[in-house]
């Protein structure tokens, strides 16, 4: 427990290919996962489509409430790549195209081809932006304040996440201990609930599956002080065993 | 192409787990292609953590934007589920014991320890609610105005999906075309501009992948009009021929 500050960011997901149902969305979890090492919390995520206004209108309301906001889709070449103007309405700069990003493309392209108008779209970022380096491909993610423009690709999106590991200021880390039972959840309830009561600060999380024609569910213990997770799974455990339940170290 | 009213839903999936990166959603994806075949298309998701007033807000906003709220999450018999109270507060009205959800417990649970309080907690609806049926598991989904509150466990909520389909008015459903191509997505981005231009009410989308070695991009050609989608794809299939690609009906 402390009374530190908690960093906070959000995910907007540019993406008619989600809402269509078309792609199985990949980046939330990788981002998810990957903020909570550098100790920043996701709080939120939207998924719009590729329309101008929807995009501009989550940008202005999510980059205001949170920490850091990542976007992640409509950065490529073609004409439903409209990320970057969407960004530039937004913070209410010009698009320009960024010399670097630009020298990168060529760079890039001078085997493959050359570098084509379509392809230049690639180097256009909001005006006073910075790149974010992608080895996967040419294309460089963006970074403009507290927003974070990546890849729709979930490879690339990846890469332009190991470019910034290190580089955001966060807080503590989740510490995070599952346990697991053969138990339905609605047999446990109560001991979770007694639980959390039990260690102020620790968040129980459960839940419930159905595997080999049995139910059970997984136990998740989180909090930011260590020795708090281990005395809650301590108890926790106590108690479902108490209830005629094996419990199984790390979940099931 | 039509003037018809176009029906719209957004998805509110709540969940820590999804936040934490712990557990990828699965959900969205069979909502969005369950509503697609309803005529009903999916604009805006959002996910947001087990916190009452961050439901309540996200609920209230989204059921006056769109003509339907579907929710998943939250529903089952522990202390982090609190949907039902999220969504009784956000519509004021309060939580009551649905008589007929109670007698389907009592029975699902005949056979397996009895209906607890922990248990009872599942037939806690909002004041006017009817159920959605759910055959995989006891406790049914909630149908209250245009919101419809689902599972979090994709199989439950596949269930309620099932049960209801036909029940909701929909519009003309998107006819949707996938052609694919190994060409770079920035080699083909203007005959992709061109074919959007030339075939009103058509949209396209470009999704590049990165295969056996190689880039290649699938482009999907979307109308509620299977005329105006024919057309588009077999003058953008010619098109890309023309620039020396071979292409795959279905998407590679």
């Amino acid at each position: 427990m402390s009374d530190e500050r908690i960093w906070t960011a959000a995910v907007l997901v540019i993406g008619d290919e989600i809402l269509s149902g078309r792609t199985q969305d990949k980046n939330v979890a990788q981002i998810a996962t990957w903020l909570d090492v550098q100790g920043i919390r996701l709080r939120e995520v939207r998924i719009v489509p590729d329309v101008e206004e929807e995009i501009v209108a989550a940008l202005v309301a999510l980059r205001a409430r949170y920490d850091y906001l990542f976007t992640t889709g409509g950065i490529g070449p073609t004409h439903d790549d409209i990320t970057v103007d969407a960004v530039a309405k937004a913070l209410g700069v010009d698009v320009v195209i960024h010399p670097t990003a630009r020298a990168i493309l060529e760079r890039y392209y001078e085997s493959r081809g050359g570098l084509t108008e379509a392809r230049l779209r690639m180097a256009r970022v909001p005006e006073g932006a910075e790149l974010i380096p992608n080895r996967m491909s040419g294309a460089p993610g963006i970074r403009i304040g507290n927003l974070f423009v990546m890849a729709g690709v979930p490879h690339i999106t990846a890469g332009m996440l190991d470019a910034l590991t290190g580089e955001l200021e966060g807080g503590a880390p989740l510490v995070a201990h599952t346990i697991g039972a053969w138990a339905a959840e609605s047999e446990v309830a109560d001991l979770l609930r007694q639980g959390e009561k039990d260690h102020p600060g620790v968040a129980i999380g459960s839940y419930p599956f159905f595997r080999e024609g049995r139910v059970g569910a997984n136990f998740v213990v989180r909090s930011t002080d260590g020795a708090c997770v281990a005395a809650c799974v301590a108890a926790l455990r106590a108690s479902i065993e108490a209830a005629g339940y094996a419990v199984t170290d790390g979940g099931i």
